[in-house]
């Protein structure tokens, strides 16, 4: 899987043609043998070589080195996954051998103090200042590769987290973090609770000692694989840049930036301290880096990936972001159509007046005596009680409604209500609903609410076809106006130039 | 279930001896079949009349009756499934029978304009102003008594609502709304996700023609099987009477109100007035009645029943509410406890310092290259590695440091960070973690991540033991500070009295 962006050091990282894992084992419970047997069971396209000058035979049918000076071919890359004290020594050896970057997991350095500060003069010294070899980390857990899916049985990638990863899915996001969890954890959660969920790199930065979210940053901007970039930073490493490849996001209409940002408040800050070593940052600082970037900001993890797969489905069914905040909304409910309203008009969103073409649609499907509203906000459970007095489908008349929203040029987008449930299966036509929402350019966000197994069968079932669907009001909202905020951004751009 | 609360007009609606459905059907598409049906299939004990004057036999094996004037014994209640136009001359026979109580579910009525006036009109005067008989809604989906939990077998309780209700639990909520959704799909939603949710009663008051949310409020002050009193409301009918009512509730240990207020913005109360009929009430006024009662305010369904479901499990598990916001956490990831820390930061969440007693306990679990903070937030996972490291059990080590943290009187509560896997289940022992939550009084909320078959399970198994666990460490924050607030509510209530 080569690149376009073989300049960038990124490359070296992502795409490396061989690898030595130092600190290498064949225990199954300890990280050093998952990172080889991650690379193995995967199908990595490269060369891998398991250093441990303690082990004897082989792991994962590779046979142990003592030590990289003991391998004839070239080495591109090196993952270390030994205690931090170790490494001074084994770095030099590396270096020796003419490795040109090495990825080094172990926590215990700057976030430590003084014994941790010594180690990382150390590693400055013996990389000559990471000129003989780049490097990534320390305090990190790797990074991942993503090129198939793995249920296609065909898998590929590149693997150096120590995490498990059995089930995955390539995609448009990339990832980009200060927290190993992410590579880990997070997301093998992800993976499981979303399996339409696809991914084309995790990167754990960790203490960024040499390289940050900078390179990564810029290499996957020019990376066409890549839509949606997903930040995870506790500080950032040279604001200035970041701004400048934020609004470089800007400019390109494929790409989108979100950003959550740890350490944001005087508490979060102390507790990055000891986790990064991330140095406190002024808040309004950060906000003001934040505002000019332009970027989408997360408030959690949660919401963090609930924005990059929204973005991610909206980036793959290759709809166009709202151009303002006029939407509409069909709901079988008038509570959940008083309670989005509210949401939307705090989030800046607003039910225009429709037109009076789509007007006279909706009057023809609803009763005289329950005529609809004149702005956006269909209520369509009398015109579906007709409907059923007249013999006539339910779907039908929701879909001529749909039909008649989206035609409206005051419209940019629509909610749409669906009642879930196994019993009701005749009231919703969810093959004819796929059909007008795929025909449509502006983005149609699902809510859902009924029986729970159906609620999640339909949710895979919405999300394969790069439909974003939710049970939550409040996040339905949120995550429209953060299509409404990047349409903004991007034709800030257009205006700058 | 006989209440203690006789006087009440509300238990004529909630607990009545006997009811009439006006609409019944033989057909089980329609409400009117559903409405009896779900009565006798989940053993109300009372009597039921199906009334339909074209319909012939029986239905869930009662006989059909033409009108309630064909009832020989005294019916203390009338179900109404028929559409608007007919209600008045039904409604007559009715009060001629002597029925005290009518559930009306059709819409058409104030929410429509002219027409649906005038129907109001002939109730009032049918009713000699609701004084020959009391109206719940219309345009409402009726009320519902949960008795017992319907998987037991022996089931119990009474159901209004057209909804389907097959799998149910008796608890401690009691949902008073405005939307018909929350009776109908949104309660199917709940007991199919949340198997361990528990509801006592679900009352829709749809446009609260007579009866409104002040009488449920009332009755349900004064019930010993509520603890959680979950309103949604689009408009107030009596704000001095709600505020005193709420105040009322802060006097109360058990007791606790959670409100969604619907149509706070402008374009909420549009969509509000065509769906109940709410006027348009001023956002100030809204702003200031809800600061003035006191109550715990939610912004969406799925925020009003995440704090509903929180307080139940704190009511249920007799746990303290927090007396301030000094909360502690443990966690297995660094950028989680920053992310918990930002957030928390800005609910008015503190991790405060340990006491020094607090601190040797934890230094001890530490490795001395990687001492805890001095604030209550602690990174475990050194204290972890140390333990493989010395063959200690890992549960071991974090059971102690729970127990220090809980022993600290800085500390109100905790946050547990939980990795879910079943490949590591060697790293968690959950039956010692549930007897050490159980030996607390302080509330313990967990943080769930790991694969999703494995976290699902996991918040299953809590709920049941009643601890609340979350996926999204916002929600977490947001529902620990909901427990601080009613704490302060209710000592402010203290120090008035």
């Amino acid at each position: 899987m080569s690149n376009l962006n073989k300049d960038n050091v990124v490359d070296l990282f992502l795409n490396p043609r061989s690898v030595a894992v130092i600190g290498a084992s064949k225990n199954p419970i300890k990280g050093g043998f998952r990172i080889v047997n991650n690379l193995v069971i995967n199908n990595f396209n490269g060369k891998v070589f398991p250093i441990n000058p303690n082990a004897r035979g082989s792991v994962a049918g590779l046979k142990f080195k003592k030590s990289v000076l003991e391998i004839e071919e070239e080495v591109d890359l090196a993952i270390f996954y030994v205690p931090n004290r170790v490494i001074p020594g084994v770095l030099k050896e590396c270096v020796e051998k003419g490795i040109k970057g090495a990825i080094i997991e172990a926590s215990g350095f700057e976030e430590v103090g003084e014994e941790g500060l010594k180690l990382r003069d150390e590693i400055i010294k013996i990389t000559e200042n990471f000129t003989k070899m780049r490097i990534v980390g320390p305090n990190c857990m790797g990074l991942t590769r993503i090129d198939k899916s793995s249920n296609e049985g065909d898998k590929g990638g590149f693997f150096s987290s120590f995490g498990l990863f059995s089930e995955y899915k390539r995609g448009n996001i990339a990832i980009i973090s200060q927290s190993g969890m992410l590579n880990g954890g997070y997301l093998v959660f992800l993976f499981s609770k979303y399996p339409d969920l696809g991914i084309r790199y995790s990167c754990s930065i960790g203490n960024k000692m040499d390289l940050s979210e900078i390179e990564f940053l810029e290499y996957f901007l020019e990376d066409p694989t890549v839509n949606v970039i997903t930040i995870y930073l506790e500080s950032f490493k040279d604001p200035r840049k970041f701004i400048n490849l934020a609004r470089k996001t800007r400019s390109l209409p494929n790409k989108t930036l979100i950003l959550l940002k740890g350490g944001i408040t005087s508490q979060g800050q102390k507790a990055a301290l000891s986790h990064t070593a991330a140095l406190s940052e002024n808040s309004k600082l950060i906000e003001a880096i934040i505002k000019q970037a332009g970027v989408i900001q997360a408030r959690s993890f949660h919401e963090l990936f609930q924005l990059a797969r929204t973005f991610s489905m909206i980036y793959n069914s290759n709809k166009t972001l709202p151009k303002n905040g006029n939407v509409s909304m069909i709901t079988g409910t008038g509570g959940g159509g008083t309670v989005t309203a509210d949401l939307a008009k705090q989030y800046g969103l607003n039910f225009p007046k429709m037109s009076d073409a789509t007007y006279s649609e909706l009057v023809s499907v609803f009763p005289e005596w329950m005529p609809p509203n004149r702005f956006a906000l269909v209520d369509l459970w009398p015109a579906m009680e007709k409907a059923a007095m007249n013999n006539i489908p339910p779907p039908k008349i929701s879909g001529k409604v749909f039909n008649a929203l989206m035609n409206d040029d005051a419209i940019q987008g629509l909610f749409n209500m669906l009642f879930c449930s196994s019993k009701f299966k005749w009231m919703v036509d969810v093959d004819l609903m796929l059909q007008h929402v795929t025909n449509t350019k502006k983005p149609t966000f699902f809510w859902l609410i009924g029986e729970n197994d159906e609620v999640m069968r339909l949710t895979r079932l919405f999300n394969e076809n790069n439909i974003p669907a939710f049970t939550d009001l409040h996040e339905m909202v949120r995550m429209y106006k953060a299509l409404v905020e990047e349409a903004k951004n991007k034709s800030m751009n257009e205006h700058a130039n």
